[in-house]
């Protein structure tokens, strides 16, 4: 696998981060049909790495395909889970997306906006490596809930 | 027009509601041609009304048309210019909507969700008569205005 030769040790890290696991779950909550049961989380989050050539090789004209809107929906829904997880409070993503490419998400609890993040090339949403993609998760979920704490009667209106 | 012969000193009233001069300006703002100049306001806001009977005549199968989609993001683009009036504070909003018609939407001021809605049967957005577009338009401004003056902080972040 192109993963493991690029930097096997950091890369076998990530996916024992809690935030890949969550990730991996919230995708094969989508496999109704358990068509995935034998794929490794390695195979299952391949999409997500978007490495500098394959970036270039991603065209950003016209509207980004409907499985790289998924990939990002289900991201930021695996953030809300961690963030849950961490303080016991539901925070529902809401992505709004223009024919672009351009946009924002935001992840709501209560009335609180937890995280919010300018979006753009949504046709090449991934990560370098599924390193990058651990961290950036780790950071969106650590600041969503440090938010929600620091403003915990906002987070629960 | 049959808004006038149906309850024409309300209609009349409704005219002169802030927020319908709002949604208006709103509207007429998207013009870049000009085209709608010699339009009243009665004849651009005609498609927001829907009664009983334009309701029943709505399929609600099928995603929701383009021009449905535009009309329930110009009023809610309405109701932020109002707070914003009111307030002084930027309410951006935010709409995410299902192929079904379901969905939601906020209204953003700074870290705080000063308006939400669940929206459904989408296809059929409209208003019985414009007093009770203006009545809806009013209250969600008001609502709006209130959270931030009482969530300031929280709004300005």
């Amino acid at each position: 696998m192109s993963l493991t030769t690029t930097a096997p040790s950091a890369e076998g890290d990530a996916f024992a981060s809690p935030f890949v696991k969550t990730l991996a779950r919230a995708i094969r909550a989508h496999d109704t049909f358990g068509q995935w049961d034998n794929k490794s989380d390695q195979e299952i989050l391949a999409d997500f790495i978007v490495d500098a050539e394959k970036r270039r090789q991603i065209p950003i004209i016209a509207n980004p395909d409907r499985k790289v809107l998924w990939r990002v929906e289900v991201f930021y829904a695996a953030v809300g889970l961690a963030i849950e997880r961490e303080t016991g409070l539901i925070a529902a993503p809401m992505l709004a997306l223009s024919h672009e490419g351009y946009g924002r998400v935001v992840l709501i609890a209560g009335r609180l906006v937890a995280v919010r993040r300018q979006l753009r090339d949504v046709h090449r949403f991934g990560f370098p490596s599924l390193a990058a993609l651990a961290a950036e998760g780790d950071k969106l979920v650590a600041e969503g809930a440090a938010m929600i704490r620091t403003h915990a009667a906002i987070a629960d209106l």
